[in-house]
Formats: structure tokens, C-alpha cells, sequence
């Protein structure tokens, strides 16, 4: 049985942001199957072994039980981060592939130090606490901490637009939520998350001392989600924290009726760089060897959590990808390489150190998935490519999603991974592991990414769909290079 | 701009049950849309309103909140079923409609009386708690409880086919897992229900005393299941509960070791039948009264929980549509009935008293959908409908999915709902909302099925699918009748 299918055509997408509108764009579609030698029922056929095994077999759920134990709080440069390499590194050795090993790289230390004080200070000095992490390589206030008069503001171009005596010693409360009209909450993100990356930079130009942000979550609770921020200028730094969004309404609300000071208290820092490590596990090809086709999510997790979903879960599943067709006896024609990189959370050491070796070196991954979306049920795989072949192996591709259609797979356009985004130059293909996305941002960066927020059938089936797209590259290839 | 799309197609299907098969059929498929007058945008920009109302208007989550309090464990005849029934029309009489009403039904009054006690008894007298509920509709088992020696089996083929003598006077203990490599959660809760529903009919046949029945879920925990059973001879009834998972391993383990008892009193019963009521509300089309369109859950549910899952969802999203609408100033060419119906646990009286009354009166429901699959992140609709008309009906739906597909929306062949399966005859088309339904058994029947264990942003999207299915429905009907 072959697969015969020509199209031509361009993908729909729903507006971004706040506006509403939706463009379709025109689809034409000309899709034929032709059975002709039972190829596309073996396909078929392995395909449903592969689930049934993931299903049933796979270590990964226990896999990650023990990474957000052992490796609790796995932030770059920690104990636990090291631990996670250890225990990651046994695991892969286990399943018999042909080399596993440690990529080195130094990555930045930041320690949250004592827990985080932050108050709302009210007139009469009523104080109300609130619920907050310090952002991730934030600096601390000192131990003294700081207060001052808070202003509230809803983007960086107002903190732009404001005159500097109006933010001067001030702290500035962020406190534009995350945008709940749009389906995808990563579009939501998106559309948010400048506040916490530049807010601290953008409002230390402009003279104040400090930094709130509300949290990034869709949900109004009272789970503070911490993250990374972006210092553009070394000599601009202010402590900068994150709050619930139950506490950013709170203040928000008493905002409107009196002036609010915020007191908070943040001790952490940046110690020097530390030695640490991708963990890789290779199983080369027995007919193109030097076809990697690459599997891997990101080992290192916030401090406060225990990275259940981001990324324990891209992790296990990536194991689970070589142990799955460890057991169903495959033996793959190109190379399989499965990669846990280090510091994707605040620095992308990790990726980066992999991305370069492997260009400078002139490997060719025909293809690399990253799962980085939590362990939710999986939708198919967002993919991306080389401007000059990515038409070509697309289409390629999109011809299997019949195969992939039974288990509500589907592949559209959009981006791959953080850790794996440098290996485009390659002109291979990089996908993303595309899941539903509505509770990721419940867990994303707190205390509750933990492993109860992870249910086992729809982890198992996240590994089972990324082993069947190994599966499909690795038998069929793509055309173009 | 109008739709044109051709196709012949056979659907794909995975195949069932516990055999390792795949049966891809043939798909021939020539899909055109051609661009040509708007129509297609307007109907893309009314959907995004609808989303978008949904993700910020909706009181479906509030109102799902209400009713798995005021009406917790509101199996039919109940005080709780009641306190819904109240609760419900009174919310369905804010919403501007053109009528509300109450459809009278008598339903079976079960209860469940005092806590089960179900102890395994082993040799020297030693007891194990077993965490389980009696099955719906059970009789109890007299306040002395019963002791008797336990027989494990695998299936009701399997009691058929032991010999009375080894059957008599025991418990039979049906411990058939739900098949975990089902993708479909439903498929495999269909492959083992049986001996929930049968398994007491089956057992007594050869003498047994007593039925414990493994819960219907995936999972392995602490939670028993309930559900209803059938006696198939009302002169051959024994008690029968459901055990949670991890004690029907334990007992199995235990039974493979050494004899075994179990002690059972349950003190559950059937009183006289209650008048209940179906909660319908009614919004007349302006150009096409008589053909109807009906959105639907089910009110009941089961007494030891919320029913925020099964089904407070489905209601709440039935009644959600109604509000979407209004908010946005619809007026609908064609009525639209939101049904919530009674008793569909343990009887469908409400489902049959209103099919009975629709197919007497001569109405025509050009569509019905059913909302039953808990309040996850929908993926589409599953649909089917009357021989005569089905193909032709189902192939102008499917033209719409280029404007389901942005908002991850499928059409799939398969079941629609127990209420409004007996609306088949009037030769519309029956719908059922399709849902993730990785995590629906780990809920289903309990008493975790509580409001947490709904997300806010999924319960709001399978309201604002089904608003959709129902914009396109009510524009543009069916060409078959």
C-alpha cells in the first residue's frame, strides 16, 4: 500500500491577541490513498504495538515520579540538578542503546536564598502579605529589604511613556493578565510574559527600585509562577517578583482607592557558573547512521517545584521513545539520539552548547521533536525547517497523517523547541510535541508542577506519538536535505 | 464565500477490544473550498464571538459550581434531584428565552442507606476494609450483612460456563480490568461494563449469593465506582457492590493464595417510584419554528458525588449555549431546545418520556446534541442519525470543518447520547460532543467527580463547541429530512 498525495496549500491560523478577528486562508486540497502492498497496514500495524506498549510497558510515568523526587527543584547549577543528571543517566543506561554520555557545559547558579517577604503596606501601616516567588536571576533586596510606593501599569510601553518622576523610587506592578480569549494558552503566554522577561529593566530606566509582576496563569488563584527576567543593562538591575493572581487583583483593587506601598525582602543571587551536563543516550543506525534523528525536553526545572510537567514529562518521554522500540525489537536504519539539555529555564546553556557542537561538527539531524508543553493528552506535532527544504520534507511528512489521524494526531505549522530551535541550519525538520495546552499554565513554573498534576495515560500517549513519528522519519527519511 | 467540497470517504477506524489490529480502510477524498462571497468569514467571525464569550461571559462554571452543591448526589427521586431541577429552571429563566418548562416523568427512587461494610474475612478470622459502594439499583443485603466464600472470575462467559456446584453459595468476584491499551477510554469502559451491568444477573443464575464487582476505571487507586445493574430476573436478585482497583488486586492476590471470605452488609433499597421532571427551555425560530435543535445533558447523577463531570457539564454547557446566543444577539431561524433530562443513571425515564412525546407529536428535530463525556477540552463532535438520511446529512456537515479545525474540532462517526438516541426516527442528526477522555474514569461515578476536578477554560470550550455546531446548524439545516 502506498500513499499518494499531492496538495497544495496554506494553513489556517486564528488571529493572535486581543482583536478579534479570524483569517482563513484559502485551502486546496487534493488527497489520495492508494492501497497497493500492505506497507501502510504494517505501518499501521507497528504503530498500534507502539501504543499498546506505551500503555502498558513503558517506565516513563515511574520515571518521573522518581526525577520529581530525586530531583526536586532541579534549577541549573543545584544538588538536584546534579542528581537528575545522575538518575537520568542510569535510567538511559539501562535500555541498552550503544553509548550513553555527558555533554559538558557551564551553566549560571542563581539561588532564590530565604523565602521571599513581600507585603502591601497600607496606609495606618495595615500590612497585608502576599503570595510570591522571586523571579528567576532576579537580584535580592538585601536583607533589610525595600518599600516603596507602588504604580501600576499595564505594558512596557507605559512604563516607556511615563514621565520618570512619576516612576522614580517607585516599585512597579505589572498587571497585564495572560489574554483569556485565546484558545491557544501559549499564544496567551506569549502575549504576556514581556512583562516578566523586560519589566524589571524597562522600569529600572526609568528610576524605580523594584519590581511586581502578576503571575503567568489564566486561572485566578493563589500559586505565585515564577520564571526568568532579562537584565538588558548590568548596571540597571532591581528586584523583581512574581504575585498570584488572586494578590495582583487584591492590589490592583486597593490601588484604585488609596496609595500602596509594597515592602519585600528577597535574598537571592547569582553564584558562579557551574560545571554541568546534557545527558544524551545514542542508538546508532544500522543503514544511514549519520541520519540523527533527535528526541529530547529539558532536565533542569524551576527551584520551588518539582518540574512534573516542564519538563520532567519531554524528558521521560524521550526515554520512553528508545525504550519502547527497545522492546518491540526495532532496529532503526538511522541514528536515534535522545537528549536532556541542561538550563533551558534561564540561560539555554544547554541547547546551545549541543546546537553548536553538532553544526560545527556538520551532523545532520534529519530530524529533532522537543516535548516542552507539559505530559498533556498529545494533538500531533507543531513543525518547523530551513526556509530552502522545509516545503518539500512538510509535505512529506503530512502525508503520514493518516497513520497518525486514529489517535487524533495532527501536524500544522508552528514552532519546535527552545533547546533544539539552533539546529535548523541543518535543514532537517524540528517539531514540537503539540498537547492540549489549557492547563499547562495551572502548573507552569510553581510549587504544583508536581507529579499527582500528571495523569500516567495521557504521559504514556505523549511518548507513544513522538515514538511513532521516530518511527515514520526513520523508516521512510525525507527527501530533501 | 461558499464551501464546495466533494468526497467519498470511509472512515477510519481502530479496531476494538483486546486484539492487536488496525483496519485501515480506503480514503478517496477531494476536498475544494473556493472563496467567494464573505459568507465563510462572517461565519468565522461569529464563531471567534462565540469563543471569546465563552472564555470571558460564560456563567457555565458558576452554575456548574451551584448544582454539584445545592444538587450533590442528585440521583432521580431524590431531594438533591430536585433541589437541580429547581436550580436549573430558575437559572434557564434568566436567560430571556421564550419558554421554560418542566416535562413530568416518574422515576425509580433508589437509595443507598447506610455506609457499606465490605471486609475480606481470612482464614483465623483476620478482616481486610474494602473501599466500595453498592451498584446502583442493588438490593441490599439485610442489616445482618452476608458472609460467604469468594470465586474470582474473568467475564460472564466464565460464570456461565463453571459448574453450580462451585458457583453456589459464593460471592462471585467479576475482575476483569478495563483494557488499558484502548486509546478510547469509552471503548475500553464498554469492554468491561458488562459485568457491572450483568454480573449479578449471571452469578445468581448459578446460586451465588453476592456479587463484588472491580471498578470500572483505568486507574489503580483507592476509589470505588458505582453504576447501575440490570436484574434480568426479578426473582433472582443478590447484592452486589464495586470494589476499588487496588483492593480487587489485593483481593485477586490474596485469592491466589488461600481461601477466602467476604463479609457484606448493605442496607440499599428501592422505594416507590417519585415524580421527576426534564428541564426544558425553548427559543423559537423566527423563520423555522418547527425544526428543532436541541442541546442536552443529563440532570441525575449519582448520589455518592458531585456529578461535576457526569453530568453537571453537559448541563450546564446545554444551558451555556442558550446564553452565548443571547449575549451575542442571535436570532435564531430555527428552535433551539435545551433539554436536561432525568434519570439517565439508572432508568432514562426522562430521555424516554421525551422521545416518546416528540415522535407522538410529529415534531422534527433537525438535530440533537448531547453533552455526556465529562467537561474536558473538547475535540469534536461524534455523529449518527437515520439510515435513510444519514450519508447526505453527515457530508453537508462535514463542509463546515474548515471552520471547526482552528478551534481543534473533528467530525468522527459514532454514538450521540442514551436521551436522544430514540430521536433517530425523525431523521435528523444525533451528536455527541467528543472530549479528551484520557482522565473521565478516573472521575466517573465517585465521589472525586467534584467541581475541582473540572478545568474552567475545557468546560467553556465544549460550551463554546457546541454554540458553534449549533450557529451552523440553525443557518444553514440539512438538505435531507
Amino acid at each position: 500500500m502506498q500513499l499518494n498525495i499531492s496538495f497544495l496549500f496554506l494553513q489556517k491560523k486564528i488571529g493572535q491577541a486581543s482583536r478579534i478577528y479570524l483569517s482563513i486562508l484559502c485551502v486546496f486540497m487534493t488527497l489520495t490513498l492508494s492501497a497497493q502492498n500492505g506497507t501502510e497496514e504494517e505501518d499501521a500495524f507497528f504503530i498500534r504495538q507502539i501504543y499498546q506498549n506505551a500503555l502498558t510497558q513503558s517506565s516513563c510515568y515511574s520515571w518521573l515520579t522518581d526525577l520529581t523526587t530525586v530531583g526536586f527543584g532541579r534549577l541549573a547549577g543545584s544538588p538536584a540538578a546534579a542528581a537528575a543528571v545522575d538518575y537520568t543517566h542510569k535510567m538511559l543506561d539501562t535500555l541498552g542503546v550503544d553509548s550513553v554520555w555527558l555533554q559538558p557545559c557551564r551553566v549560571p547558579h542563581w539561588v532564590r536564598g530565604e523565602k521571599e517577604q513581600v507585603r502591601i503596606v497600607l496606609p495606618g501601616k495595615k500590612t497585608v502579605e502576599l503570595k510570591a516567588l522571586a523571579l528567576g536571576n532576579s537580584i535580592g533586596t538585601g536583607s533589610g529589604g525595600i518599600t516603596a510606593p507602588v504604580i501600576e501599569v499595564k505594558s512596557l510601553d507605559e512604563v516607556d511613556s511615563l514621565p520618570e518622576a512619576l516612576v522614580s523610587g517607585k516599585i512597579v506592578f505589572y498587571n497585564r493578565p495572560m489574554d483569556p480569549r485565546q484558545i491557544n494558552t501559549f499564544a496567551a503566554y506569549g502575549g504576556a510574559v514581556d512583562q516578566r522577561v523586560y519589566g524589571a529593566s524597562r522600569a529600572a530606566k526609568k528610576g524605580a527600585v523594584g519590581v511586581v509582576v502578576r503571575s503567568m496563569t489564566t486561572l485566578l488563584d493563589d500559586v505565585p509562577h515564577t520564571g526568568t527576567l532579562n537584565y538588558q543593562d548590568p548596571d540597571q538591575r532591581i528586584p523583581a517578583v512574581a504575585i498570584s493572581t488572586n494578590d495582583a487583583e487584591m492590589l490592583s483593587d486597593l490601588l484604585k482607592q488609596s496609595e500602596v506601598s509594597i515592602y519585600m525582602r528577597t535574598t537571592c543571587e547569582t553564584l558562579p557558573d557551574e560545571e554541568s551536563y546534557n545527558v544524551i543516550a545514542e542508538w546508532r543506525g544500522t543503514e544511514k547512521p549519520g541520519e540523527i534523528i533527535l528526541v529530547g525536553g529539558h532536565l533542569d526545572a524551576w527551584d520551588v517545584g518539582g518540574g512534573a510537567h516542564d519538563d520532567g514529562s519531554g524528558c521521560v518521554q524521550s526515554m520512553g521513545v528508545l525504550e519502547i522500540l527497545k522492546q518491540l525489537g526495532y532496529h532503526p536504519k538511522r541514528t536515534i539520539r535522545c537528549v536532556l539539555f541542561m538550563n533551558e529555564e534561564n540561560g539555554l546553556v544547554g541547547g546551545r552548547a549541543y546546537w553548536e557542537a553538532s553544526n560545527g561538527n556538520e551532523e545532520f539531524h534529519l530530524a529533532a521533536i522537543e516535548s516542552d508543553r507539559g505530559g498533556f493528552s498529545p494533538r500531533g506535532f507543531t513543525a518547523e525547517g530551513h526556509a530552502s527544504t522545509f516545503q518539500q520534507n512538510y509535505k512529506k511528512v503530512y502525508q503520514w497523517e493518516p497513520l497518525l489521524e486514529p489517535y487524533g494526531l495532527h501536524l500544522r505549522l508552528g514552532g519546535s523547541g527552545a533547546d533544539i530551535s539552533g539546529l535548523k541550519e541543518q535543514k532537517g525538520l524540528l517539531f514540537g510535541l503539540d498537547v492540549d495546552n489549557q492547563r499547562y499554565f495551572d502548573f507552569h513554573h510553581t510549587a504544583v508542577d508536581l507529579i499527582g498534576a500528571v495523569n500516567k495515560r495521557e504521559l504514556e500517549l505523549g511518548t507513544a506519538a513522538m515514538a511513532t513519528l521516530v518511527y515514520l522519519l526513520d523508516k521512510y527519511g525525507l527527501d530533501e536535505k
